[in-house]
């Protein structure tokens, strides 16, 4: 870290910081300028940084600057290559995209199985369905719960196709990962650590949705959390920020995308039907996620949205996205990528 | 909820939608414009607009606007006086201020018990202290867990004040309510709707921080979850948003003061350490606050802020603190208020 | 607009509104709900907005909702039909996608000439170039002023491409729109209404770009100012938002392309240079820009980036930029679109 | 500025660097770590920022981060002592607190003077009152120019109190520096460069409103414009900033007064008229302000606000706004404070 202090700090100001600096067991690196005089603690990055609020206090000091990234697992610099890893037959991370879809919520047998033949008739590579929602209001639909675990097994095995469920506490987890295949985390729990923690150990495929309000760098101190406990295979998701627009439900942002790829290798995919919040964005905006560079798509599809339980307004009709797919697949090809291949119905046993 | 027709809706995509309002078991209320029609559905607020998104997909709608606050029990239509309930001694929610202050860890039992009398004996009338710590990176100090707690209930009996800890998660809770007065939600876990579930079955009192990212409504929407499974003790504290100015860690949203008196009876507090992120704006900040209305703050308190393992950038040393009181009592008492008297140590038993 | 009275409004106090509402001259339109009553003010849908003030201080009322948008003029509703018109013999606004280019300032008659010539050859519409910046800084580089505008003239002569230069005040339009064939309103500028006011006057074609902070409603409504004065030749640029996120200087509102190309008429255009601010970003947000239905692009291109004297971190080199307008190309042919053909250099008389 | 290398720079690529810096006149300091090289950038500090872009480009830059600040003028590092000057009588930016109210617009000659002659007797020091309007709807009522300035005359004339009022074009300059005591820079023009420029020329005193979209460092960075061009007579008045929550107009930044109170010695006032948007809030937010050390306030009073043709919804009636200026000077007091004593009829000659 750099220690940059006032433009009126005394002689002895800046001989008490060097002191600091060294006490922590730290080099102390003093470079005089024209105006002011900086400091740089050198050690091991991230631990350095630790130590910022110490020189907070100590009279003559103005700023302290970071300068090491405080993510080590996650980032690109460590790891140059893309992660890639399979998710029941498809691999996600490399030149093929891989598009998941499916309802908000898992309402029912019929409701959910029908989705899911029509998702993998029109190209989709695996399924979503929630059935423990995390809602705004207590008075809404919850989710189906552990029946709705028996719903999803009955899909994944109908199509062939894995199940990506969102977790919403530590318990469900044992349960959960004996019928889904990748466990999502929710843009609302990205920073529940205690959830970050337990998937980490769980060693399952993790989902990780950005918070919308988290940066590019909390998303990937987030990620840090899982990878620590040595499970590899995360995959991001960007869902829209948070900003003062309100023309449509959340803000995507689509820079995020680029900068990700730069700064990670881990896989990224986008969830227009999120970060748009109205079905009638959602096409234009997956084919610019994919345009941008995203490895992938998590679309919200339902057989008459009209009557979801929940986020009907943003869902598209099975015949809808199949026109999606259609579209995406010539922007991935216009771009040099592709939409991954059909997954095999073998692939189906996990 | 008003269902806004476009302009050039036809008669019969009117009649549609009135027909579906009426499928509803809502009334629907016609009122032709000379722009456009507007169609009410009239039944029970707050259930209406769960049914929304039906409507986003019939031909002709512009938009759907809700009409109903979608929270009820933490409403002052609901409840017009002021929630008040005592913590130990103090009455939260009055007239008199409740000032809670301590370190953002506990990191040893000399570091909080020195804070804990000291923070005492310049006016608390609760002690903070996190022995489980949600922190942004993995390699940070993550609390001294369980063994915090027993170090929390030395502080408490020996300065008689009561004990806000935070909450992580479901499990904890037992353990928890036998050393803490007020669990509190932490901003990163405000919409973790498992935990708001479990503390509200929990009966404890509990201090629910707003998320960062969270508006005033969707506070009171998590509020709700704690209200609605009969707990009436809930706290709420407005501790910065973020935004897009980076001059401070986040934006103290100062007007959420008078907005959530105005809109709630539960009492509302403020935490100018996060708010600002910086103690050298803490009092200025927190005489603001009081200044706005607030019941109460949260400040942060270390006695070598230089050295701790958390927040120290935001921390007040004991002796500034002391001053800070000085001031937020001067303020109180020109708006008609008071510091709450000091507890008599006979309030120790819980 | 519709005026929602309080859950405790009395008979008397919904009267004292409908006796308001009437005395107007709007029509009231009473809905009576389980819990509360409503009430619709009917007349011309702006106008009646205007209104709403007086209502908030009537008691009983809690909320005044608003029904109309507040722009005609630009709306698909007043004008469904793509607005399409001719830059130079380049039509806007159609199928072809129009690609502007050149560098933020034009810094010396060698920078920008051969900085033209070179975009021209990549398959450039149009150039861009900056004679009076509007810069933060007091002590920064102002623009080269009239003398720029000499040096756009013989660009436009040698490459036959229309030029488009941001006007920043009234005084200077008589004198630009003798050089420049379209007037760029920056996005610090976006409700400088006296400008607005002006350029509409001049009933010279103009680029409009979004503030950094304006929502896609007062976009539209600073293209009303202009429309209001009888120019149909408004071209709307989104440039990027100022959010929390930090990552790039600014947040591509990638939404805003489709929900524009809903509501409006207008072209729609996108800037990647200053939506990212980063040269590395600027391919990949550009292809998504296409990807989401944008009718052209605005990229910042310079000779030798590392010298520029404004904004050279977000430029591209001329190579760069021919990769650029490749990849476009093959994206808009993707989504049924193209990039418009070269104009001929015959096009060059204005 | 510091240029960080990346973690696998080369010794080929941080040598190329120094050369670079040096070329450009300025000195290196070469910083090397146990991760990565820092290369320090020593000359003038702010011209060094400016060539910032260079580096971006060059192999093996990951990052280059500022250190001085951008502004020199207004900061206290140049001027430590608070600039205090006076408006006809009164002085700002010392001990006493100075109120400014009027409504928002001039609407007639007998709406002024009422509203003055009220203001004056429940203790303001000076006059706000709008002729030029800059409305975000082009069919909103613009103001009545010329006219409205001869009303403010008479106004002044008759209180004996200074008048503040916008200017929205450097032509109206002229005219209004002989009417009008302080010219205020809207929020819209906080970055119209031009007008910065010209209101620094006049030398009369002005009043600077922050952008609702601009940061502290932004605002200084305006008022360094003024500053620069010799004119020392300037007030900063944050007035909120827009943010992601809609239950309020704007977000009332109040970390930013006790901010700038440090950054800057000019004086610094709160608009809590438009930081809440809503006359409910104002006086609540008015005394939050002088309680984090704002030298003053202006809000918005009118005699009848549901009738004003702009703003209404935020304005204070006389009675109330002598309400909130005895809360607002038992505040003043309770931190050491006053309200600055009633100006003497005599004052009232320019």
């Amino acid at each position: 870290m750099m220690i940059i202090m006032r433009t009126d700090a005394s002689q002895a100001e800046i001989a008490a910081v060097v002191e600091r600096v060294r006490s922590l067991g730290l080099r102390a690196h003093v470079s005089v300028g024209d105006e002011r005089t900086i400091i740089g603690a050198i050690g091991d990055g991230r631990s350095a940084y630790e130590h910022k609020d110490q020189f907070l206090f100590l009279a003559g000091v103005d700023r302290v600057l970071p300068i090491s990234r405080p993510y080590k697992l996650a980032s690109r610099e460590f790891r140059p290559q893309n992660s890639v890893f399979r998710l029941n037959g498809v691999s996600i991370g490399d030149k093929g995209i891989v598009l998941i879809a499916g309802p908000c919520s898992v309402e029912s047998r019929q409701q959910f199985i029908e989705t899911a033949l029509a998702v993998r008739e029109a190209g989709a590579h695996a399924l979503r369905g929630g059935v423990f929602k995390p809602r705004t209001s207590p008075y809404s639909f919850q989710g189906l719960g552990e029946a709705g675990l028996e719903i999803l097994a009955e899909a994944r095995q109908m199509s062939g196709l894995p199940v990506v469920s969102e977790v919403m506490r530590e318990e469900q987890i044992p349960l959960m990962t004996r019928y889904v295949d990748v466990l999502q985390i929710g843009a609302r729990n990205m920073q529940n650590f205690a959830l970050l923690h337990a998937v980490g150990e769980s060693q399952h495929p993790v989902l990780l949705k950005r918070g919308m309000m988290a940066t590019v760098e909390e998303l990937l101190m987030a990620a840090e959390y899982i990878l620590s406990h040595g499970n590899q295979r995360v995959i991001l998701c960007e869902r829209g920020i948070r900003t003062f627009e309100t023309a449509t439900r959340n803000t995507t942002d689509i820079n995020a995308i680029p900068v990700l790829k730069e700064l990670t290798h881990l896989p990224v995919i986008l969830d227009p039907s999120h970060s748009t919040g109205n079905w009638n964005y959602v096409t234009a905006v997956a084919r610019a996620g994919i345009a941008a560079g995203a490895d992938g798509l998590i679309v919200e599809v339902h057989p008459k949205p009209e009557a979801a339980l929940s986020d009907g307004g943003q869902s598209l009709k099975p015949e809808r996205f199949a026109e999606l797919v259609r579209q995406v697949k010539a922007v991935a090809e216009a771009i040099g990528r592709e939409v991954a291949p059909k997954p095999a119905m073998a692939a189906q046993q996990a």
